[in-house]
């Protein structure tokens, strides 16, 4: 059975080496994408980020227990933007999720960065097609909240969960980042410790200074270990849906998503055109030999163009 | 007399004129770049990188007094990579440099990010071509050392230092960042605070177990505040020059910096006939629709490529 037939069926497996396809690039991946395009849209796709530490793999680990309770069936897609400045520590986190993980019910996958953060996006949103295709209801998308990468992964999300400790300032830092203008609903985890209330206070301030202007954000206070303040969150995102439906607004996101996803693959096709086809390399050879002998690089760079679209 | 003859006289209002224009990325702009490239290849390009806080300002001010006094024309650009995640301290550093800048002999310029990363190193770029046909003989690139930007820099450069002090865990930073890889002389500036023989010796360590292996780079301490190490500085540049030079390593780093160069100069321009031409809002409206309606987004992205370039 082709790998396509196998996917659409929801085979583990199969899904699995799909989805090593699309996080290499291949164009056997591509091939399988194509074949399931016309089965994908059903799921729903949250993402959910903040800093190391926030709790983000407990919280995830409950709302797939909670969300499978209620005849989901649920994938999370944990994106890793390892990089030299960074680390990674999202794959040391897997460990702790026990609860789904010892299940085959949950399809969990972590992808790691391979060069440009734009290639994981891409990847991150055509394993969301897979998963979605394979008649995933839910896929729970998740960041880590440094850098750009949270708000690329954004794009690929219905509802995007930001999530916040009262500790080590991560409300100045959220702030500061521009991560709570991608966010549709605020978690502060941790909430028994000391300065929840605090944070809270101050996250309405900066809503109500007009980030995100004219738009309610739920706060939400949680203790994920515990479970508390996950039957909320559920219901929170159920109401941001179903708000977002009713008025439209859910499948505008989704267009302007697809918009701004298909403009990006289109610049990954023809970058792929121009520096890895037949003859590439010559071509930029003899570009780069007129413009040490004085051509602008300007002027060398449109020549390259067009030699290669022509 | 047009813009282009007056760049090439050097005359600073027009230099800064034309800076503008290539930073904002208009057409006039290339349309100077293509008319003064023939006198472009001449200066030395110099970029140093660290964290803020290092004494780059400091530094800067004291090889520019330095390379006067050498009979050199100098310039610096100040590469400002602001971003939600950093905040951008360069531009106030600037006050602190007096001693070049109250005179109009030594050209400066800051520079900030506008939009991309990319368009900024491109920018920057093309403002060292500027001051390089303008008759600058010493271009000194300045960027902060944190994220991607300063290997961007590098990429315009003939020679890099990276600036670190022995304050503050700069030279694990540094360590970790992967900035070591890209400096061909280091320097330990507040060479009188504790810990700067520590750190001389971690770091030729790092350089000994593999970090560009087989290559020496040089470690300088220095004292910028008070002058002591800038003469030694530039007695490392010039022999690194020279030594590069006399090995042929010298034009082909300029030649690898210039495939660089124009391959992203070429999507740049590709994605401005992509997205900025006549009807490509309307051909990614039709490409979303198709997606929309069940064709795969590599599909619809394809198509609309073809429909560009026919």
């Amino acid at each position: 059975m082709p790998l396509a037939q196998e996917v659409l069926r929801g085979d583990f497996l199969a899904l699995g080496r799909a989805i090593s396809m699309v996080e290499t690039g291949t164009s056997e991946g591509r091939q399988v994408l194509e074949a399931v395009a016309g089965s994908v849209g059903k799921a729903l796709r949250i993402g959910i980020t903040g800093p190391p530490g926030v709790g983000k793999s407990t919280t995830i680990d409950e709302l797939c227990a909670a969300y499978r309770l209620r005849g989901e069936r649920v994938a999370v897609i944990a994106v890793d933007p390892t990089s030299p400045f960074t680390g990674g520590a999202l794959l040391g986190d897997r460990i702790r999720m026990t609860k789904s993980a010892e299940t085959e019910e949950v399809f969990m996958r972590s992808m790691a960065t391979r060069g440009t953060s734009g290639g994981l996006a891409r990847a991150t949103q055509d394993a969301a097609d897979l998963l979605d295709a394979a008649g995933r209801t839910v896929i729970l998308l998740e960041t880590v909240g440094v850098g750009q990468s949270e708000v690329e992964v954004s794009k690929a999300a219905d509802c995007v969960i930001v999530m916040l400790s009262p500790e080590s300032g991560d409300g100045i830092q959220a702030m500061k980042s521009g991560v709570l203008e991608i966010a549709d609903i605020v978690v502060i985890n941790k909430a028994d410790r000391g300065g929840a209330d605090r944070l809270e206070h101050d996250l309405r301030t900066a809503f109500e200074l007009g980030l995100r202007s004219r738009r309610e954000v739920p706060i939400l206070l949680a203790q994920a270990n515990r479970g508390e303040g996950i039957p909320e969150l559920i219901a929170a995102i159920a109401a941001f849906v179903s708000g977002r439906r009713a008025g439209g607004a859910f499948l505008e996101r989704r267009r302007k998503n697809l918009e701004d996803r298909i403009k990006s693959i289109a610049e990954f096709l023809i970058q792929k055109d121009l520096w890895e086809s037949e003859g590439s390399q010559g071509r930029i050879d003899a570009s780069v030999q007129r413009a040490m002998a004085g051509q602008s690089p300007y002027a060398s760079a449109r020549q390259l163009l067009n030699e290669v679209l022509k």
